[in-house]
């Protein structure tokens, strides 16, 4: 059903709770005076697939303390569309591709015309299916986003073949740090390992079921794939051959979060969704779950803020390339801060993605902390050539240093011990171009009396 | 009391359960029927200071199977002396320096007349003070040892003016990854902060107690230090500016490990104790505590195994060049893997330094695998231009991929897959030259059943 707009089932429940507002909607009235509980499913009018773009039509507008429910879906859901697409209408319509048309024509930053050399609209340069944008009322440039995840969990799969399971996709792919680095033959190859999980949430991992070599795929416009250069090329599964006895008895432990979530850069139209940045988007932490709550700069009006590439594991560095990818369903309040009262608050100056869960203050550094500026015309190529993992601790030490002085009032001397003794700086992606260091501080060190 | 050989308060209660061996004996004889529990206090005839070396004569002599109590010391106890040496006549007998001898003269693997040119014999090139080494009789090269670190605990302080309390020294170096990328004047500067710790065991933090900035500080001998460039100089407390109002209020977790610990290399005669390296070493991870087990490749008859450099608390990358370093004592127990018993176990063709805990197995990446070979004659000195996070990953990324297809018997393609989604790798430190990134995978991952 490509374009209708309709519900998965597992948000149904929620409904009775929200308003939905209409998409476009960018008047914003007065505020109400309580927060208003709107919801985004996931379809192929409330996605943009593989950009974060300032241009991009809102899809709901909210005031601050609002709450919304954002369906997002994993854009590698055609690895095995029996599992992952089938009979969910808010995924057909997205993956909808006949010989003539596609359910969502655009994936990527790239030209419109990338076809003609073997790509396809977007050109494949940039890759997750985000939800969104939200319009932020009184949003301004200078101000912060602050953005709680209050709830986040798995998308059922629609295919009545498979009750209370849903699935997830891990591809080792040529963007991996692997992949020119690979000891068995055939080299190199990409393989997509097939995992599954229990939706209902009884269960807190997840296992492999098969994993196949990718061969080329046609895609319905007639274009050959060899490698995974374009998101949603369906996987004929007549063409593969499935192993099905692999990681037998390995458990994976469930790390449900958003890959990908950020507000719209100011610095072009189109932003390839790949490499994260000031703004956010692909940090690919899988610290960013449930109970976290994110903190961005606003760089456009109304910040734009847009959620997806959702993520049922990944570990520190997605090394082969990917997470689990899975669909996900997310609610999320959103407040704004805006400058004239950041002024002595923790969140002054915050010109960068700040984490915090439960337990801990997550700052990201990046190889660039804003390659847009940092690298100049060419920047949304250059960076994949660019990236280090040390240049990108430099700046999660830089940051770190800054958050410590600024929220917790210490002077350099302290912030730099307390760094040297307490702080665990971790690699959070080698594989998205601007790679990422994380600092990890436990809130508890400030939550006591040392005397 | 300079050379004398006494045992530490804290350690008198064990010595009912520990028999001494001879240090020097290295006749193994007949292995007893039962596991022999040997002593090997902390003074100054039984640590070597800077280095690791094949040469050193043995401290105590073992079977596969032993308990070895092992005391050990910070080189940073003279950092403040009234704290951390007077009172405590091992530390007192290593810290010793007259105007005319020093308790342990050599300090580091370099020349022996280093005075000459402004700095100390052994030229501080290597820092750590060692316990140790301890021979393992049978052991050869192509075996793994097995160390489990059974207890770890505090030296309290020796001096009565501070009951039930222990101490340890924070150095923001100049060898620090922030030293040359600092904010506040004056820059650049070394500063000391001495932290508190409850060395009943009762309190899971410590705090700080004061900082203060580096000024040059003439040695016993009359060399004046203007920066920290020679480990044990003692710091007159007279010259310097105590601020005692740092980190008021903030609570660093415990984690009590051995900074350094390993096997001698067989590549060179002396070896700066600073760069890890596949022998272990300084490896820094907070990780290798209590609960612990080290695997190390041997390297040169009887394994020679020795630690020091304890801290207190140390964050992942060890930012500012130090942690807590503080004095522990350690038990560890001592297992001698045969290389003709290593085929078809996890140990088969370990070339690096693992560590299993409770609940993980930890691979260490290092800039390079072995510096030691790598970088040629001059590699003792060159590692530490060398030195990369980025390099470091790649090996890291090698060893994680060989311990899961060795271990647990898995294709590369599960090995990769399984990495992206379930393994975290992070930076274990960017100031020793070598730097480290270690791989953590979560044992219970194989402990269940998928099915």
């Amino acid at each position: 059903m490509p374009h209708s707009v309709t519900r998965n089932s597992a948000t149904v429940a929620l409904l009775t709770l929200i308003t939905l507002t209409s998409w476009a909607e960018t008047d914003c009235g007065d505020a109400p005076n309580s927060p208003t509980h709107h919801l985004i499913p996931a379809n192929s009018e409330t996605v943009h697939w593989g950009y974060f773009s300032k241009q991009q039509a809102p899809r709901a507008t909210v005031h601050s303390g609002d709450l919304v429910t954002l369906e997002t879906l994993t854009h590698h859901a055609n690895d095995d569309a029996s599992r992952m697409v089938q009979g969910d209408p808010g995924a057909e319509s997205v993956f909808s591709w006949a010989a003539n048309s596609k359910g969502v024509d655009r994936r990527g930053a790239g030209p419109m015309d990338a076809s003609a050399y073997g790509r396809g609209a977007g050109e494949g340069f940039g890759v997750h299916i985000l939800t969104g944008p939200v319009y932020v009322c009184d949003a301004e440039p200078g101000d912060v986003l602050e953005v709680r995840i209050l709830d986040l969990h798995p998308r059922p799969s629609g295919n009545p073949e498979y009750p209370g399971k849903t699935f997830g996709s891990n591809a080792a792919a040529w963007w991996g740090y692997h992949y020119n680095d690979m000891i068995e033959e055939p080299k190199p190859r990409e393989v997509i390992t097939i995992y599954e999980l229990d939706a209902t949430g009884a269960r807190d991992w997840a296992k492999a079921i098969y994993n196949f070599r990718w061969v080329p795929q046609t895609d319905p416009y007639g274009v050959v794939h060899k490698t995974i250069d374009y998101p949603g090329v369906p996987v004929d599964h007549s063409t593969i051959t499935k192993n099905s006895n692999v990681l037998a008895r390995v458990r994976v432990p469930i790390r449900l979060h958003f890959g990908t979530m950020g507000v719209a850069p100011a610095e072009a139209d189109y932003v390839d969704s790949i490499p994260p940045g000031y703004f956010g988007g692909n940090i690919d932490n899988w610290r960013i779950g449930k109970g976290g709550t994110m903190y961005y700069p606003v760089a456009v009006p109304g910040a734009l803020l847009s959620a997806g590439d959702p993520h049922a594991a990944q570990g520190d560095s997605e090394l082969a390339g990917t997470a689990i990818e899975t669909s996900l369903t997310g609610v999320l309040q959103v407040l704004l801060h805006k400058a004239e009262d950041l002024a002595d608050t923790p969140l002054e100056g915050l010109d960068y993605p700040l984490l915090e869960t439960e337990s801990e203050w997550v700052v990201h550094g990046f190889s660039y902390a804003n390659y847009l500026t940092a690298l100049g015309e060419a920047a949304q190529s250059d960076i994949y050539s660019k990236s280090s993992i040390d240049t990108a601790m430099r700046d999660a030490f830089r940051k770190m240093r800054s958050f410590l002085m600024t929220t917790q009032g210490l002077s350099e001397d302290e912030a730099i011990s307390l760094m040297s003794v307490a702080a665990d700086f971790g690699i959070t992606q080698v594989v998205d171009g601007n790679w990422g260091v994380h600092g990890v501080i436990e809130k508890r060190l400030f939550n006591g009396d040392s005397d």
